[in-house]
Order: C-alpha cells, then structure tokens, then sequence
C-alpha cells in the first residue's frame, strides 16, 4: 500500500518516556533499547527515547543507540523549556539535549496560565520567552523542534488568546510541529474536534503545504476517549499523532497506538505503516508487553487474543461462513487471527471448528461431536474451563476419540521446603521426589526448584527424560492459581492453569480438585503430555497410534 | 442533583448477559443475583437479566428475582425474534419470557440483509414478520417491549432502506425502544453520529415527545471507541446507553458503563443517577471484579485505583496546590480517591505527600526526608517496587524514623508438602513448622495450607497470636510472584507481592530475594508486621511507641 503523501499520518510513539510513567513499569537499559529496535521494525517514525537530562539511563540510552543505530525511525529527546529568568545556553537539561545528539528535540512547554502563574510561579511574558529562547536555542544548533503544548485543551477553554500566544511563540522560534496535548485526559472528542478547528483556521494550517506549520495530537485516556479524540484530531488536519504501545501511560493510559494505527489506516484510509510492517503490529505489541513484563490484555482492541475469539454456536457456523459479518477487519491485516472458544455455551459448531483448527475433520452429526459436548459441559460444571486451557481440550478430544496416549504413571510424589536462619541470610530450597513408571518400569528422581510446583515439574521431566529426550527443552513458563467458589456448598475448589513451552510454542492445560497439589499435578501432567503429543503430532490418528483410552482426571 | 426529565438518560446495564460473554468470566446463580441488586443499589433503572429461554441457569435467576425483588430497577428478559415459518405463539423461547413474567423484554432481530440471507437463510419479508409476530404476541401479553437492532450500522451501510424497514416493523409492532447495535464493534463515532442523524430525522424522533419511539444505543469496543460512540449517540437524540460494568463482553468488551455515567453526568451535564449513587460507582465496579473474580484493572478510566494517581516531583506539589490543575473531575464524586505514589522518579514532595497521607507531618527540608527518598531508590534499585507496595514503604518511613517496633524474631521454618498415590486418589498436604522468639521467649509451632506460601503464613500467625490475638482476624488475600531480569548479569531476582486483609482493609507488601521463599517470607512478616501497627497505629509516634530500628531485611 502506498497512499499519496497527503495521507500521510506520522506517528510519534513515547512508549519509552511518557508509556513508563505507568505505575509497575520500570525499564533497564537494556529493555529500552529491544523496545526502540521494535518500534523500528515496525515501521514507527519518531521514537521519543527519553528525557536526557531529568534521568542519567537516559543519557546511556541515547549514548548507546549511536553504537547500534535504528534503521529508519528518527530518535528523539525531550525536554521542558528553560527554567524562569535563566539563560537557556547556561540551561543543565538543554546541555544534556544537545549532547544526546538526536537530529530531532521535542520541547514541552506551558499553554494553561493557571499553571504558568500556580505551577511555574511566573509571568505569562517570561513563560512565552521560556518558549522562544528554548527553541531558537536548538535551531541555532541546527535541531529540528516538535512543541509539545501541555494542558493545551484546558489552557484553551481557560484563556483562548494565551493558549494561542504560546503557540504563535513557538512558531515564530522555529518549531515544525504543533502538537496539542490533552494532558489531564478530560477533554470529550467533540471539544478536541472544534477547538482544532480554531487552531487550523488561527494559523490557516494546510496538511499540504509544507509552508503552514503541523498539528499533532498527544492524548490521554482519562475519559475513554483518547483514541477517538486522536481519530478527530486527524479528521480536522493533525498529521502527527503520538501514543504509546499498548495505551500504557500514567493514570490511565496514552492513546493506544494499537488501535489508533489501524483505524486511520484501514477505516479511514491514512498511511501510517507499510502493509507488511502493519502485519508485525500484534507481535509487536506482544513483544513489548513480553519485555515489560505485563501479561498481554486478553480483551485490547485489535492487539488481543480474545479481539477475533467467537463463542457461541450459531456464531461459529456464520462467522466460518463469511468473516464479515462477525468481524470489523480481517485480523491478518496486523498480525492477529481468529479464534475458536469454548465455553459452557458451546455448540457443535464450535467442537467441529475447534477440531479443524488442530486438523481433525469432524462431522457434526458424528455422534462422537455430542458425546464430546456433554463431557465438556459436564467438566466446565465442575469448573474446567477449556476456553483458558485449550491444549487441555485437545487433549480431552483425543480422549473422547481413543487416541490418547498414555506416557507414564505416576506412582506418587513428596515435596519438602526449608528455610533455616544461619546468621544473617536464610538457606532455603524446594526439592521434590517422585515415582513414576514407564512400560511397567518404575523410576525414581529428585530435583529442587523454586517452589513445589517447579520442583515437581522439574522432577517429573527428570524422571521421563531418559524414554523422551525431547522433555529436556519443556519448561514452565505461567502458573496461576484461583480458588473456585463452589455453589455446591462442599469444599472451595482450586483451579491451576499452567503455561509450558518448547521454546516455540507455549500451551495452557488446567487441572481442578479440592486440593492444589493435585490441581497442580493434573495441569503439570497435561502439559508434558500435550508437549510430548506435538512432537510426535504427525502419527497421532495413524494406525500406528495406540488406542488406550487413559485419563489422569479418572 | 435533580435535572428536567429532558436531560435524562436511560442506563441499560447488560452485565449478566452480554458482559457474562466475555471469556474467563462464568456466573453462578449467587453470582448473578448479588450482581443483580448491587446494580439495583447503584441506581441503573433497566438490567437486562438473561436468556432465559437459551439458559435453564437465566430461569431459576428470574423465579429467584420474585423472592427477594430489586428495589427499583427493572429486570429484563432478553430473547430473539420467533424462528423462520413458525408462529411465535408455540415459540419455546418466548414462552418462557413470558413465564419469567417480567413487565420489560428486550427482543433482538436482524437488520442486516446479509445476515438475514445467510444467517437465518430466510426472505427480508419473512424477518420482518418475525420481528412484527414476536412484538405482537409481547404487547398482547402486556409486555413493554425494547427493539434491539443487531448489526444496525452494518446494516445500514449495507442497505439503508431494509435496515430502516426492520425498525419501522418493531415500531408498529408496539416497540417502545429502537435500540442501535454496533454489535461487531467496528462502527466508528464520527459514522455512528451521521447514521443517528438520519434515523432521528427519519422518525422525527424528538427525546421531549413522548408519542415518537425513543432511541438507544449499544456498542463493542473492538475499535477501542465504544465509549466514545455512546456518547455521540446520546448527543445526537438517543436516550438509553446499553452496556456493561467494568466493560466486560465477547472479544473487546462492551461499552463500559463505568466510563460512559460519568461522561454523561459529570461532562456532558445528562442525568443518569442521583449524586449519591454516583458516588458507589466506584465500589460497585470493584465489588463486581470481585464477584467475577476478575482483578480489578488499576488503569481503568474514572474507576482504576491509578486512575488519580500521582507520580513524579513538581507535578505532585502541583496537584497539592490546586487540584484541578491535574485532575479532570472531583474522584470522590463518583467514590474514587487520589493518590500519591512512590516511584523511582519519587521526589521529596512525593515523599512529604505520603507521609502526610498516614498521618505524619514531615518537612522538605527535614534531612529525613532527604534519607527516605535516598534509601527508596537504593531499595527500587535492588528491584523494591514501593508504588505497589505502599504498605512496606510506610514500614520503611517507620523504620527511617525509628518508630518500627520488632514484634518477633524468626528462628527457622521447613515446610513438606507429600503427595501419594493411594488407589486412585491423591492425599496431600503443605505442612510449616516455624520457629520465632518474642521478647526473648521460644516459640515453636506447625500449621498447614495450601501451598507452602499458605502454610508459612499460617504457623507464623499460629505462633504469635498467643502474644498478638488480633492477628487471627488477618488473612492472606492475594500472592504473586514475579521473576526480575537482573541488569547486573547475576541470578535472577525474584520479587514477591502479598495482599494481607483484616477483614476490613486490605494492604500490599513487597519482598526481594534471589530466593522465593527468602522473599515470600519478607513479604508476609510485613503483611502481619503491618497489620499489627494498624491496630496499635494511634500510638506510633509517641514516646511510648518503641524505638528500636530493625528490617527485616538487614
């Protein structure tokens, strides 16, 4: 795709300075800099890298990048404007900008008097000349500017001709790009729509021509809005939108430039992304929640797992009819795909659908897809629930079909925990001991993890290591615990889904009982099992497969 | 607050039924009913209960609805249009909507001529005589009927005059409602907004006349715009939102309700519900995470527990100052609260600002202050994470000032967990036997639990309730465990969090060590250490209180 650049919409992504104010995201060096290479892969313009002189990471960072260079996106640093009644040469932080070295500076500055008069305790004449020699500053030094406008909506509704003022000083000092900031996040689309309105018609702003400055957009999403607003703001000439990934950002969030790309792009037809960098946009911002160590939302538009999942029966057998009339955009345009669930509501359809995603071709009147639906609801009434778990489904499916293969038995296990004080520090390790056979041969092995479901998981593959080699490269990679309210009355009940890998893959199974370890031990099975079944996948409905129907549940 | 009926907005909540889609999420009868008066409590006038006709569960909640009846709220039944070519008399499903014998029912039919042709495999002619059939049977049962218009905007870009047709069918079929539906999300506000335009005109729908149909709207957030379209839709004559708390929901989720009755109420000057039921909008969105089980998200717009928080020096002496500076409404209006958080940006005023939060007056000046923030830093370097963590940073403000008292010394724990396969079932247990010394006397005891964590924490408190009896109130709520990669190249540090509760109150307490038991045990000494200080928290600063300087992680 390669719409004439007056479509062209810039994005501006401050994942790495504005995204990790967010409560719970702290970044190494290292972290920034994958994060900086991802964004450039994909295909993100501008990169704000940070703000060089409030934080010395980010004079490494800057330092850093020169060594490994991005490949096509602009870096760039921020900064505030000088401090009151200071000179800006003499100005600590701008010496650190100039430093970095980045051909590009983002300059944030006053809009709203009230924080000019209350926050920086100065005259609206000074807050304008902060404006003026911080930006004449860096053109001197041949940077390129972009003017961040803080509170700009509210400084607006407040005192509209000073809003303006600061804006026209920006100008005049040389910046290119005016960017609007809705920085408390309450500003309503509709306001964000007309007061731009004004701004355009102010400054007589032409998306095509380059003689007129540029707008932008920086939202927050206090109100909910902040994509919608976004979305406006390029309906009434903003050609630069910054975001974060994943909508992180202080309180609640930046717009998420997950949903702002492919809106402007494939609902209103700007260029953000080339064709194929937009496909890399889910594992993109997979990737980057993987580096910040948060789990990626399920529900996030566009992005998440569920965001193309159906449930339901009559649903199932529509959408694998025609996409179209269940979903808004084909999830493949940006790396995304459909999903199948199942659920207490499910239908044939969806066990029928279900079985095709894993290759098995099933028919709906095949009295096996009915005997497979009441098993299913019948485990969800206990509280599986497959929709979390679906290697565990398969799994039951093979079940169902006579094709489950029975690896080992276990015989029993034991796990012990220490914790001694000696002196200062405290010695401590989970170790697990567990007895298994294979082929009527029983093996006995220990090893110690950190706690005892890792220990169990480690000394399970221990013991199975030696008749399936390939167990060496599982490894646990989730476990999440959850107490089950039981509507029976009897004891809680514990559901424990486990995530392994293979280093490739990663797969979810589930186990359910009154006691924990047990759940464990189910979910933990499963895994291994599921694990050793995709090895040998391809023999799985041959002849050659042995037909004896186990269950670890039973 | 008593606005003129014009100003109304009618909330539609679909918790029990849209939401209760979402996957992850599954309602018990219990569930669905606490849900039911929670809402009822927070004012919501309509609440569509279920399927009754599709779910023998949705059944029994309707009888069980007439023995312990809403207070104000109506509950409504909600079902689809009669089947092709059969009359809507026999109709199963709608039998039992009128055996649920609610005054309210909400019916759903096709607006989309694709849908019609694919989906339901019938003529345009024919849904429309399902929609007219099922209305008619309703009305003659004295059924107030809502109209919800499936895939409308599709339909309406698909083929405006059908779609129109659909709703002019439910019309003079005795529809009091026309409901719009975005059910596949993918409609964006400024096309939403337009679209509306022309059916108000169409109608001549007019929100002060009550003799033309009213008009309401329901959305999908699949383009992170859910909320943003609601609010177009009432702006442009419809006055009924449907959608969800917390936006649960299929995919994306639903229009979050929690994020819409402020917008209308508090921005754009409608009335949902009275002040002071806004005011529980916020305790009702957590109460309901809590009954789905879901963890309430911190970053949820007007209702997240960040949602005002503040972080970073100068911007928080500002919020001091001058609230709205930084806030885009009033938090306890609608039962929200600011917060003031700890991060390694944590400036002295953010510092001062906590302290004062529990209760201590500290200057900026104070050289005290100058340590605390220098010790938070050394502590986030080491991985500490205090922002979620608040309750060891007031630990670690008491220890800096020398008022954290040492209730006990720890000697030494074990902890087993055996499993052993007897038979088919599998016994198990996690047993602690732990060690400690309080002023001076030995004390040893054991307990059990699910899980070493469980067990720990359970021997500990076993241990000192002798000398601390309060401590049997307290509980461990929550346990989460997280791997942090270490900058430093050496092994991996592991940080744990746990959530300690009273019964009352809840509160957060971090440990770090290379060793998860090493920091589940920090961890959980300073959920009881913290607990008891509560407790005994009015004489922290007086000369009586203990001045001994001790951690725990010394």
């Amino acid at each position: 795709m390669n719409l004439p650049s007056n479509n062209r919409v810039w994005i501006y992504d401050t994942t790495l300075r504005d995204g990790s104010q967010q409560e719970g995201i702290s970044l190494s060096l290292e972290d920034k800099l994958k994060i900086a290479h991802k964004l450039d892969q994909l295909g993100v313009p501008f990169i704000e890298g940070g703000w060089p002189g409030a934080n010395p990471k980010d004079v490494q960072f800057f330092w850093q990048l020169k060594e490994e260079p991005l490949s096509q996106a602009e870096i760039v640093t921020f900064c505030s404007t000088r401090r009151p009644h200071k000179s800006a040469e003499n100005d600590p932080m701008l010496q650190a900008i100039l430093a970095a070295g980045t051909r590009w500076v983002t300059i944030f500055g006053k809009s709203w008097d009230l924080h000019v008069k209350e926050g920086l305790k100065t005259t609206l004449e000074e807050n304008c000349a902060m404006i003026r020699d911080t930006i004449a500053l860096l053109r001197s030094q041949n940077r390129r500017v972009i003017y961040d406008a803080e509170h700009w909506f509210d400084g607006y509704l407040n005192n509209r001709d000073y809003a303006l003022k600061t804006l026209e000083t920006a100008v005049e000092a040389g910046a290119e790009w005016l960017v609007l900031c809705d920085t408390n996040g309450g500003t309503l689309p509709h306001q964000i729509s007309s007061i731009i309105q004004d701004v355009v018609q102010h400054f007589g702003i032409n998306p095509h021509d380059d003689s007129t400055p540029k707008l932008g957009i920086h939202t927050h999403n206090d109100s909910d809005t902040a994509v919608a607003s976004s979305l406006v703001a390029v309906e009434q000439g903003a050609t630069m939108v910054q975001g974060t990934m994943n909508g992180y950002g202080e309180r609640c969030g930046n717009a998420n430039l997950c949903s702002v790309i492919p809106n402007l792009q494939l609902k209103l037809n700007y260029h953000c992304l080339e064709s194929e960098q937009l496909a890399k946009l889910t594992p993109t911002s997979h990737l980057i929640n993987e580096i910040v160590n948060f789990a990626p939302n399920p529900h996030a538009p566009f992005v998440g797992l569920s965001s193309f999942a159906h449930k339901g029966g009559i649903h199932v057998s529509a959408v694998e009819k025609n996409p179209l009339t269940y979903e808004h955009i084909d999830p493949t345009v940006i790396g995304n795909q459909r999903r199948i669930v199942i659920s207490d509501q499910a239908g044939l359809s969806n066990i029928v659908a279900k079985a095709r995603s894993f290759g098995m071709n099933l028919d709906k009147s095949d009295s096996i897809c009915k005997d497979i639906l009441q098993r299913t609801k019948e485990l969800e009434n206990q509280g599986y629930q497959f929709e979390v778990a679906e290697a565990s489904f398969e799994l039951l499916i093979y079940e169902m079909l006579h094709h489950r293969q029975e690896f080992f038995q276990l015989k029993g296990f034991q796990v012990n925990c220490d914790m001694l004080r000696g002196g200062d520090s405290l010695l401590s390790d989970a170790v697990a001991t567990i007895k298994v056979s294979v082929n009527g041969e029983g093996i006995l092995e220990a090893a110690e993890g950190n706690g005892p479901v890792s220990a169990l998981d480690a000394a399970l593959r221990k013991a199975l290591a030696k008749f399936y080699p390939e167990i060496s490269d599982f490894h646990l990679t989730d476990y999440k615990v959850r107490i089950l309210d039981s509507t029976s009355g009897t004891d809680a009940t514990t559901r424990v889904l486990v995530e392994s890998s293979d280093g490739k893959d990663r797969w979810t199974t589930i186990g359910v009982s009154p006691n924990i370890l047990d759940a464990s031990y189910q979910a933990v099975v499963e895994g291994i099992e599921y694990g050793l079944l995709k090895q040998t996948g391809e023999g799985l409905f041959s002849e050659k497969s042995p037909t004896e129907l186990i269950s670890p549940r039973e």
